[in-house]
């Protein structure tokens, strides 16, 4: 029986749920993998908690409750280094300048630590920074809940696909996005009341803007443009649309000529290779495939040489979710 | 480098499609996986292809052609043991007892090669003999090639969706069959007729009631059951309807209703763990999921715990797409 101790960065909705399923899979770990899975630290902004034998669920269910104060003298990367974990899951915010997640990833990978991010932030900066570090360490970056999470779309990519060459993605990578467009549809809301819906639902970013202006979308596909077709995209180079300027006119006109705006993210590679990456904000007809992936749904479509195209709809859009994507990604890499 | 040795038993459409896909992405191989894969041998049903630096195309292209007579002499499975390949490929007709590629499956597993079916015969007799073959030497068994190819089905269920439970499977299996109903429905031709038309196309199996009386559907869903569910279904136990009785009548009573006949096969699992496997023609709905999966294509939707529900559409039904999905397996056995 292997001992795999798991770090976990970032203590919100998510790291607590990766928390939950860490703690309900031990069983499952263990038969499928001859594999002891104990989470050993937790970190937050200002504290984290440790024990070397695990922490249950009985442990740190108040310390999620408890508030974070400014503390001079917390050292994360202290913590994590005297943990001596075998996988770090990256839980935190997703930070457009990459924010600590950065660090933790980095400190991680040269430390021969595998690395789950779920997290977009660290990605978006430097993937091919620190996926060259996970092969200098032979260790793994695995991306599966920044992308989407429970929607496949790395995997998909890199693994259903093998072999295939992949000419075009196309999808709908934001289901906060998505539902508010629904709302305005279906509902005659306007967005700004769809957003605070989607804030009391709690399927928001902490800023409305990530989703609605379009760089949730453009941060998945700057990760899957990096990480599956090895480009060299920068988000700044992403065209990228908003919801938030949508009138009600516009939405009586789609609906006169039964379209459906749809916030649809696209890679398109060219014969030589380029990559084109863009966030475009779509009303498509009625018959087509996104149509019909109303609410928080996802998708993803793809065109391939010699597989023909395939179309991925699904894949719930919650904390619970995005957790099991990580923790999918776990047992990928225990199965190496 | 390592050096992957592969032999390819079947050399029909599929088969010669895998020596053609071999030689193409033999680079991508080596760049990908450090890998010398080169097909060292073919086996045909009287007689063999043989040579230790490997078969291109200029020494397989004629000998496909050649037409085989009986010849008592000739011994397969004498034949594949002197070759001393790494990997397998079954490639033959999918028979119902298992037929030749059984025997060629087990022997490459009790003796470490790696097996990757593409027919379904052999998987559908003893799947769990053979899993448990290929667990005892240490090697893989792979089987995407014989579970829709193109459509992920086996992959959607062991490795996106790893860690979920997945509590139902349905879906459109068989292109040809999806394919005869569409013609029914969209162009009037009696069952009959369609089936000639696929003949012609050569997407029909050599005896047409495998598709058509629903053996394909019933056999990609026993393996499914026991590959990814760990059950024990015999193929004879799954109920299975048939597409040759339907009527001009019905096909006009449907059409009145706005109903869609598609054959859908399911997997049930119980809250017992119980699995109930079938295959149904059903009339659905013009704005259910599968209603406008049309012609070849097909279709798998599952329902997981904790990830949401998927639904996956598209993925070609020819011979290059399902030799593609047999070379998706080999890559999977080379990045183990």
């Amino acid at each position: 029986m292997k001992r795999w101790n798991i770090m976990l960065t970032g203590f919100g909705t998510v790291g607590q749920q990766v928390a939950r399923l860490l703690e309900q899979r031990r069983e499952r770990y263990r038969e499928l993998y001859q594999a002891d899975v104990r989470l050993v630290g937790v970190v937050r902004s200002a504290s984290g908690l440790y024990d070397e034998n695990g922490i249950d669920s009985g442990k740190w269910e108040d310390y999620a409750h408890t508030k974070q104060a400014g503390n001079p003298s917390w050292n994360a990367l202290e913590f994590i280094k005297s943990a001596q974990a075998d996988v770090l899951i990256e839980a935190g915010p997703s930070e457009k300048e990459g924010g600590p997640g950065l660090t933790y990833i980095r400190y991680a990978l040269e430390n021969a630590m595998h690395a789950i991010a779920i997290s977009k932030g660290a990605l978006v900066v430097d993937y091919a920074g620190l996926a060259a570090l996970a092969k200098k360490h032979g260790v793994a970056l695995k991306v599966s809940g920044a992308t989407a999470a429970a929607l496949p779309t790395i995997d998909l990519l890199q693994y259903n696909l093998a072999g295939c060459e992949v000419k075009r993605v196309e999808g709908i990578f934001t289901g906060t996005t998505n539902f508010v467009l629904t709302k305005m549809m279906e509902e005659g809301l306007t967005c700004a009341e769809a957003v605070e819906l989607t804030q009391k639902m709690g399927i928001a970013e902490p800023d409305p803007s990530y989703d609605i202006d379009g760089w949730d979308t453009a941060s998945k596909l700057t990760i899957l443009a990096n990480a599956a077709f090895g480009g060299q995209v920068n988000l700044k180079d992403v065209a990228r649309a908003s919801i938030r300027e949508i009138t009600s006119l516009q939405i009586e006109t789609w609906k006169k000529h039964t379209k459906i705006p749809k916030l649809i993210g696209t890679i398109q590679k060219d014969a030589n290779g380029t990559l084109t990456v863009a966030v475009e904000l779509c009303a498509v007809d009625f018959t087509h495939p996104f149509a019909s992936v109303s609410g928080t749904t996802k998708a993803i479509r793809v065109e391939t040489d010699v597989m023909g195209d395939l179309l991925v709809v699904g894949g719930k859009s919650d904390p619970v979710a995005a957790a099991a994507a990580a923790l999918k990604d776990l047992e990928h890499i225990m199965s190496r």
